[in-house]
C-alpha cells in the first residue's frame, strides 16, 4: 500500500503530520468549551436512548477519538445525537426491557452493527445508498422525530411513568398517568424549561448587545444547559427535593469507559438488522450534511465514503466502550467549529474532558434531577421541528408534498422505522412513477430556422405525413412501454402518419428494455407501413446502439439533426403502403 | 356517463354494433379450431397448476367471455398459461396441500384477488406499475420458469412421486424416487415426448412442402397434442395400462363451471396478497405484449388499462366458477389470430365449444395419462426457454445483464416469487444506481463555434478561471449530492476557479432534493469566492424554478446559452475573493 494510499484511509498521516503548536492550542481551547457542552447533552442522550446517564459519556469518549483518526472532516463532532438515540430506543424497546443488561447488551449490539454496516459501506464505496434519502424526507423526519422526542420527555417534567414510540402511545399513555403529576418535579422542569428557552431565544442577542463575538455569545448560549443542571442538583440537593419525589440521576459509577462487548445472538442480530441500517443512513446523511457545511466554509473536501469508515469505527468503538449509536452531531459540530477547532485533534482532546468527567464529575450529579435533562432535551429537539418544508414542498411540487407529508404522518403514527422506510420506499416510486410517464412533445419546425419546438406552445411548420415527437426523458424499463403506447395511440388516430421521427437530444440512456421496445416499436409501424427514425442521438446512446442489430433492423434511418431528417424525409416521401 | 365514455369501458359496444355474418363464419371457423387446441392444454396447465383437470376447462369457459365483452383486443385468447399455473402451485402449495378441498379454494381466492388488484389497477389507471417489470427480468424469469416447469413435469413421465418448487429440491426430489420408476408410464411418455416434438419441428415444415398456408400448416401443428391425447388414451384404455401403474386422469364429472365462491378469510387473503399481485402483474405483462403485437398488424388500438380491466374481469370470473388464474395466453392467441378470428367473438364461441367439451367430452379422457399431458406441457414450455437473452444483455449493459442472471439464478433456486421479487428489485436499483452517479462532462468552447464539448474528447477551449460542466442526467434526490461532491471536489483541488457554470442542457427535471442540494452548493461555493452560474435551462425546470427563492439566492446568474455565460463572464471577470 503507497504512502498516499494509507493516507487516504488514514487522513490523521496528513493533518497530523503538520500538527503545529498554533493547532493545539486552537484545539484545546475549542475542546474545553465542547466538554463542557457535551456534559449535560450525553447524560441527556443517554436518558433518551433509555440507557443509564454513564452510557452518554461513554458513547462520547472512545468514538471521538476513532472518527479523529479515520474522519475527514476536521470539525465534526461525534457522539450521541438526539434522533438517532430515539431511534436507538424504539429499536431496543422492541427486544429487551428497559433498565435490564439485556437492554445495555442490545444497545450495544446496535451499535457494533450500525458500525460494521457502515464500515463495509465505506470500504465498498456504497455511500450513495444514503442519497435515497432525499431532502424533504429527512427534513419532514427529523421534524416528526422531534416531535416524538420532545413529547416523550413530558414524562419527565410531569414526574409520572409513560411509555410509547408513536403519537398515539405517548398521548394516550401521558393523558392516562397525568393524574400522578408530582407539582415539585413540574415545577423544576418548568423553570428549567423557562431558563433553557430564554438562554435559546434572549441571552444570546443580550450577549450580542453587549459586545460579544458571535461565537463567544453562541459558546455561552451553549453552556445554558451547564447552568441549568448545576444550579437544580444543588436546589434538589440542598432542599432534599428527591424525599419529596422528584426523579433523579441517582448514583453513576465513577469510571473510566469499561470495555464491553455486543452480543453475537444470530436471533439479537436479525431483529436489529433493519434498525441498524436504518440508523446508519439517517446517522450517515445527518453527519455528512454538517461536515460538508464546515469544510466548505474552509475549502476543505470530505470524502463520503471515508466519512462511513470513521463514522463506522466510531460506532463500532461505541459497541466496544459502553456506548450506543453515535453519529456527528449538528450542534456540538458547529460550537466545535465556532470555538475555533483547527483538527480532529480538538475531538481528541474533548474526549480527554469527558474521560475526566467520567471519573471525577459523576458522584457531583446524583441529585440531578431527570426534569432538567427532559427541559434541555425538549429546548434542543423543538429547534428541529420545522413544518416549513410543507409549505416549500407543496409550492415546489406535488411530489415532494407527498413524500414530507407522509414521512411526517407515518413517523408520528407508526413510529421513526416506519417513518423513514414508508419515506424512502415513496419517494423512489414517485421518481419511478415522474420518469415513467415522460413529457413527450410533438414538434414542428419554428419557419425560417432549424430549430423545433413543442406545437402546442410555439406557431410552428409540420408535415402531416411526418409525425416528430421530442423524447424529455432517459428511456428505460419503466417508460418504455409507455413510449410505445403514445406512439402507437398516435398513429392509430391519424391514419396520414407515414414517418415516425423521435427526437432523442434529452436522452441520457436507453437500456436493453427501451431498446426492444424500440425494436418492437420498428416492427409494429412497419406492420402499419410507417417506417421509424431516430434524431438527434447523443455519443455515448449511439455507442451503444452500434453493439446492437438494432440499427441494421430499424425500418427508418438515424439523423444527426432533427432538420437532416425533416428535409430528408420531406425530399423522398414514402409512398403510400 | 356519456355513451363514448360507455363504449371505452365497455368496447363490446364499439365492435358489437357492426357485427356482420362475415365476422361469424371468420369467429366460429377460428374458434372450432382453438377449442381443439385447447382442450388437451387446458388439462395439462391445470395438472400443472395443482388441479383436478377440469378446472383448466373451467378455467377457459367463463374468463374468456367476460374479456371478450371488456376486453380490448380483438385476437387474444384468455385462459390458463403455463408460467401462471406454475406461480399458482407455487403459491397455493404454501398455504393447502394437493388434491384438497382447501387446494381449490385457495386457487379460486388467488384467481379473485388476482382479479379484483387487476380490477382496481385498471379503473385506477395504474397499468404503468407494470413497466417496472423490465424486459430482461421477464425473459429470464420466463427461460428459469420453464426449466422448472419442465423438470417438475419428468415426475409424471417417469411413474413416480416428487415435489418442490425449485431446482434442487426438484432435483433431490427426482434423485431420490428414480428407482420406482414405471417402464410402461416411462414409454408412454417418451413415445408422447417424440411426437410432440417431430410435430413441432418436423411436420410443419412438411405440411408447407405440401403446398399448406402458413396459417393452416401452424394450426394443424398446434393439433399434434389432440392427436396425442387421443391416441395414448385409446392405448392405455385397450391394453389396461392403468392396471400396470399408468397414471390416468380417472373420473372427471361431466359439467358446465359449477358456480363457486373464494374465501373470505383475512389469514387467506393475507398469505396470498404477495403471490397474487405477482400473479397479476405477470399476467398483465405477458398477455398485453401478446395483445399489441397482434393489435399492431391490423392497425388497432390496445388500452393497457382496460386491458386490466379486461383481464380482471376474467379472473373475477374464473374465481367464481371452478377456475384459476388465468391471462392471455400467447400460443392461444396467435393461432386465434392465424385462424382468423375478426372480433373477441371468436372468444365467446370458444367458451361454448368448451362448455360442449366439458360437458360431452369428460367421460372420453378417463384414461388419458398423465404422461402424456405431461409430455405437452414440456414440449410448450421448452419454446420458453431462451439463455440467448443473457448474451444479448451482456453485449448490451452490464447492469441489465445482472438483472437477467439474478432473475435466473433467483427463480431457479429460491422459486417464482422470489425469483421475480428479486428481478423487479435489482432492476430498480441498478437504475437508480446508475442515475445516482450521472455522466458530468467538463466542457470547453470548440474554437470558432459557439458549441461547447467535453474537453476530454475535442480540441476545445477553456478558461482556467471558469469551470463548466454539463450534466447528462435529471436532478433528482438520488445524485443530488453526488453532483455536490463532484463540484465541491473539483474546485477544492484546483483553486484558481472563480465560476461554476452547470450546463443544463439535458436536464429533464430538478426535484426539490436537487434544488436544496443546488442552493447548499451555492452557499458553499460562496463561501470559497466562487460564483455558481447555470445555462440553458429547459423551459419546464426553469418555470419551477422561477417559483421558488433559489434564483434570487443563486451567487451567479441563469444563462440562456452556454456562449452567453462564458461570453459574459469572460467581459467582466470576479476579483478574487
Amino acid at each position: 500500500m503507497t504512502a498516499a494510499r494509507l493516507a487516504r484511509y488514514l487522513p490523521i498521516l496528513t493533518w497530523g503530520r503538520t500538527y503545529s503548536r498554533g493547532n493545539l492550542s486552537n484545539d484545546a481551547g475549542a475542546a474545553l468549551i465542547v466538554t463542557i457542552m457535551l456534559i449535560p447533552q450525553s447524560l441527556a442522550y443517554a436518558m433518551l436512548a433509555g440507557l443509564p446517564p454513564e452510557a452518554g459519556l461513554y458513547a462520547s469518549i472512545a468514538p471521538i477519538i476513532l472518527y479523529a483518526i479515520f474522519g475527514t472532516s476536521r470539525a465534526l463532532a461525534v457522539g450521541p445525537v438526539a434522533v438517532v438515540s430515539l431511534m436507538t430506543a424504539a429499536a431496543i424497546g422492541g427486544v429487551a426491557e428497559q433498565g435490564t443488561m439485556g437492554y445495555a447488551v442490545a444497545a450495544l449490539t446496535l451499535a457494533g452493527l450500525s458500525g460494521a454496516m457502515m464500515l463495509a459501506m465505506g470500504v465498498l464505496r456504497l455511500g450513495f445508498l444514503a442519497n435515497f434519502l432525499s431532502h424533504p424526507v429527512v427534513a419532514g423526519f427529523i421534524t416528526a422525530s422531534g416531535i416524538l422526542i420532545a413529547l416523550g420527555q413530558v414524562k419527565h417534567i410531569l414526574g409520572i411513568a409513560a411509555s410509547g414510540d408513536t403519537l398515539p402511545e405517548l398521548a394516550v399513555s401521558l393523558a392516562a398517568n397525568v393524574g400522578q403529576t408530582n407539582p415539585v418535579t413540574l415545577a423544576i422542569g418548568c423553570v428549567a424549561l423557562a431558563f433553557l428557552f430564554w438562554v435559546r431565544r434572549g441571552l444570546n442577542p443580550l450577549l450580542r448587545r453587549w459586545g460579544l463575538g458571535v461565537g463567544l455569545a453562541g459558546a455561552l448560549t451553549k453552556a445554558g444547559p451547564v447552568l441549568a443542571v448545576v444550579a437544580t442538583t444543588v436546589v434538589v440537593w440542598g432542599l432534599g427535593l428527591a424525599e419529596r419525589g422528584v426523579g433523579i440521576v441517582g448514583t453513576v459509577p465513577a469510571s473510566l469507559p469499561p470495555l464491553t462487548l455486543p452480543s453475537f445472538s444470530p436471533a439479537l442480530i436479525g431483529q436489529l438488522l433493519l434498525p441498524a441500517l436504518l440508523i446508519s443512513v439517517i446517522g450517515f446523511v445527518e453527519s455528512i450534511s454538517v461536515a460538508q457545511t464546515l469544510a466548505a466554509k474552509k475549502r476543505q473536501r470530505i470524502d463520503p465514503d471515508q466519512e462511513l469508515i470513521g463514522l463506522g469505527a466510531a460506532n463500532v468503538a461505541a459497541s466496544l466502550t459502553g456506548g450506543f449509536p453515535v453519529t456527528g452531531g449538528f450542534s456540538r459540530s458547529v460550537v466545535n467549529y465556532d470555538a475555533g477547532a483547527d483538527t480532529p485533534a480538538a475531538g481528541a482532546y474533548t474526549a480527554v474532558g469527558l474521560g475526566i468527567a467520567a471519573v471525577a464529575l459523576t458522584p457531583l450529579i446524583h441529585f440531578l434531577p431527570n426534569a432538567t435533562l427532559a427541559a434541555t432535551i425538549i429546548v434542543a429537539v423543538l429547534s428541529l421541528v420545522d413544518f416549513s418544508i410543507l409549505r416549500t414542498a407543496w409550492h415546489y411540487s406535488r411530489a415532494d408534498f407527498a413524500a414530507v407529508a407522509v414521512t411526517i404522518l407515518t413517523t408520528l403514527i407508526a413510529g421513526v422505522e416506519v417513518g423513514v422506510s414508508a419515506g424512502v420506499i415513496l419517494s423512489i416510486m414517485l421518481h419511478l412513477y415522474q420518469t415513467s410517464k415522460p413529457h413527450i412533445a410533438e414538434v414542428g419546425c419554428i419557419p425560417g430556422t432549424q430549430h423545433f419546438r413543442n406545437i402546442t406552445r410555439h406557431d410552428v411548420q409540420t408535415d402531416a405525413a411526418i409525425l416528430t415527437l421530442r423524447i424529455d426523458e432517459s428511456l428505460y424499463f419503466a417508460n418504455a412501454r409507455y413510449l410505445e403506447d403514445v406512439v402507437l395511440d398516435r398513429v392509430t388516430r391519424d391514419p396520414v402518419v407515414r414517418e415516425v421521427v423521435l427526437m432523442c437530444s434529452a436522452v441520457n440512456a436507453i437500456d436493453l428494455s427501451a431498446l426492444e421496445s424500440l425494436e418492437a416499436l420498428s416492427a409494429r409501424l412497419g406492420d402499419m407501413g410507417i417506417r421509424l427514425h431516430l434524431s438527434e442521438v447523443k455519443g455515448p446512446v449511439m455507442d451503444r446502439l452500434a453493439r446492437t442489430h438494432f440499427l441494421t433492423h430499424l425500418s427508418g434511418q438515424v439523423f444527426q439533426s432533427q432538420w437532416d431528417a425533416v428535409t430528408a424525409l420531406r425530399a423522398a416521401p414514402r409512398t403510400a403502403a
